[in-house]
């Protein structure tokens, strides 16, 4: 049970008193049909990679994790699709249909731990959603088990579908719904070329405008994604990376693909107006290996900095692109008032921020801290036009946020549309939404929605 | 009040007793809550090019018509980004944006007359939405009047957001969820190259065959669109375009864009593959002049069609690309069984099938037979794993066919999701869903739903 106890956001712990770990459909249908049965509320997992606290269980709730469920239940290439059970892990999808020149574009920096249904819960983007769209661009099909323990299947193996949209609700829905136990992925070709860049500058400012040129310009990169100096010298202690220069107070991390004569004209462009912006140097990778070693730095960032701080408390928050460099000047300001290291490593093109808050948990009173400029953090990105979360989830960590993005009525829509699939409420409860219990005011006006007749699911209003 | 009896499905008529033209959301929203006051239902209308009865005014229902909204709000081009009222023309935000290098790229066959709202009420394609997506993938934000009056808005301006994804739900829904009033929508950049084939076939299975080679080899078009003899003679007889092979059975149009080199290649490729799948020649087209020439017959073949027979009746079924020859052919014997003459015209690329059923009004009886052959065509793309509609959605047309697709409990949970925005079901009534009223024996699970106390819409169960 003790490897239960927490998600990818290790700041808040549960220990849960049962988890099933299922192989087949029938078999979670039968573990939610035995909890609808008893009124036992389930929570589906699937890594346990998720940075909102989704997979928390904070009730006595039984987790159904689908960590077992990991065939690939059917490839169809001529269609350009694949059928997954819920626990196949991201990249094993790639890998899978790689040989044939396909691949599958969302990649969460955890793509090699965490899973695709995972994946559809949290309804993930990663570094190539600039230029290929998040999670639900991807899944045409879904089999779900509702929250009474019967087995239906939303959207079709086709792109266009009469009827609301009840695949696009699931998507992204965080466990509230019901478990996805197959989902259809479409798959897409192989690039013939794909260059990456590594630039360096001496100010985030300059890299920011580096973003803004290259945008401007109209090249789509696939991936723009940005590190801080924090970041880019864990990485140089933990891999020796070279080609990360270890003073650089930002490098921009450029990924093109498409038609080799293309990709090397879009290369020689976002050179030149890295270098006009200011980059000190700008390093090109055309092999399959120099892309990848230039990638590990990205992809290890967050790894390589739990050697300096062993936790962390990774925000997600989105602002138009052109509000990144006040936004970033507003959190190294917050980091310095409050005393706490914030390491910035991010999805650069597509405005959507991941400041690393970096603590030692032993600390006494730490977690309120961190907590309380997490939360300013994400009040700023608000104010310049933005979100609370990109592609983590609200989960139980953002749910006292939802207001300040989301009216009253507009969360009581959504408890209805809920409701719609688990009018018990049994689904992963208290989670996204506010409660009086978990939030205190800022679930005030739901309560006084249910005294005007609003009937909600038990939870949303459950002390 | 007579230019209002139909959409563009003129089968199906009835004449509104009131018709409202409001010019801001302040104006819809008054309209809409003097409906609500009065239980009055309403029905929100863009152009009235709708191809599945979605505007008509079955019942004592107001239109409101959003054809005097058309300004544009707000350009964001930093961000790529533009807000429009509803009523605003599709090929006028292209229109708007051309000069700095932007289009949109949704884009139906009616674009020079449809209006956003429309193409948001029905999830448009177009030729385009093969390689770019839907409407959907391009909405960004809506702000919209709820069926009580109350003005509300749905998504951001940043394509990833926390929460139920209630924006992906409205789009789509028909006009049943509330009315759009300002869409904000993405912009793309406009492809530095773009080129166009016109291939033509001695059968249709070649043509289909070619299909089928092209996407194989991982060539991805803009769009892929065939046409069929009947066509292809309209459209000679109307417009004499020498481009256009007047006896071959079907034709090819095959649009590349991205760089100029990967275009050159690709148009090369798809060319020899055309070939060896039977084409008798293929004419290139890269001036925007010469593009604009070939294209002009696909999006006036129904127009051409309209020369010979004043009527037709347009289905909208999609199939795997893969069941593309087999459905085809079952259609040429339908047609003849039915002694209805079906052309074709349609998304190859996508499988999404148009079908159009020619006829004479005036001949007796001839309505019902032209809706059973409508019937059995849908019918055959169901078994061959399809869809009802692709993008032109259900409206009053389709609605009887809807549990083909979707069991009595799927439908019963997308009412409730209807019911969470519009309690009182007075937002397009009786539109989507089978009613035992409209639909009969179809609508019987739906009333065993309620008798079991599942609340649902009064005009699912109003007799």
């Amino acid at each position: 049970m003790l490897a239960y106890d927490c998600d990818g956001l290790t700041l808040h712990r549960h220990q849960p008193r049962l988890v099933v770990l299922p192989e087949t459909t029938e078999q979670v249908a039968a573990a939610v049909r035995c909890c609808a049965e008893q009124g036992v509320p389930f929570i589906a997992r699937g890594s346990g990679t998720g940075l909102s606290g989704g997979a928390l269980a904070e009730t006595d709730a039984v987790v159904i994790a689908t960590s077992r469920m990991r065939q690939v239940l059917q490839l169809d290439l001529e269609n350009q699709r694949i059928t997954v059970q819920p626990g196949v892990i991201n990249s094993w999808v790639t890998r899978a249909v790689a040989g044939d020149g396909f691949y599958y574009a969302p990649d969460p920096s955890s793509q090699v731990a965490c899973s695709i249904g995972g994946n559809v819960a949290e309804n993930s983007g990663g570094v190539h959603c600039l230029k290929y769209g998040v999670t639900s661009n991807h899944v045409l099909e879904l089999e779900l088990v509702l929250p009474d323990g019967s087995i239906t299947t939303l959207g079709g193996g086709l792109p266009e579908l009469p009827g609301l949209d009840l695949r696009g609700v699931f998507i992204g829905s965080e466990g509230t719904l019901g478990i996805a136990t197959a989902i259809t992925l479409r798959l897409l070709r192989t690039p013939p070329c794909v260059a990456v860049l590594l630039a360096d500058f001496a100010s985030m400012a300059a890299a920011g405008e580096a973003v803004r040129l290259i945008t401007g310009a109209g090249v789509l990169p696939a991936g723009m994604e940005m590190m801080d100096n924090p970041c880019i010298q864990a990485v140089d202690d933990y891999f020796g990376l070279d080609e990360y220069p270890r003073d650089a107070a930002a490098v921009l991390l450029i990924e093109l693909d498409g038609h080799p004569l293309e990709v090397k004209e879009a290369v020689e462009l976002a050179s030149r107006l890295c270098l006009q912006a200011g980059a000190g140097a700008v390093r090109e990778a055309w092999s399959e290996e120099a892309r990848a070693r230039l990638w590990k730095g990205r992809k290890s960032a967050i790894t390589a900095l739990g050697r300096q701080f062993p936790s962390y408390y990774l925000q997600d928050g989105v602002v138009p692109r052109t509000a990144l460099p006040t936004v970033l000047a507003a959190i190294d300001r917050l980091s310095a008032e409050h005393g706490l290291p914030v390491a910035n490593v991010f999805h650069a093109g597509d405005g959507n921020l991941h400041p690393l808050i970096l603590y030692r948990a032993d600390q006494p009173g730490v977690g309120e801290r961190v907590s309380a400029l997490g939360g300013e953090i994400l009040r700023l990105c608000i104010e310049a036009g933005g979100s609370i979360s990109g592609e983590h989830g609200v989960g139980s960590d953002k749910r006292c946020y939802m207001d300040w993005m989301f009216s009253a009525d507009d969360q009581a829509t959504m408890q209805l549309v809920r409701r719609a699939f688990d009018p018990d409420g049994l689904a992963n409860p208290g989670k996204i939404f506010p409660t009086p219990k978990t939030c205190g005011e800022s679930a005030r006006r739901l309560v006084e929605l249910q005294a005007e007749g609003v009937v909600l699911p038990p939870e949303a209003v459950a002390f």
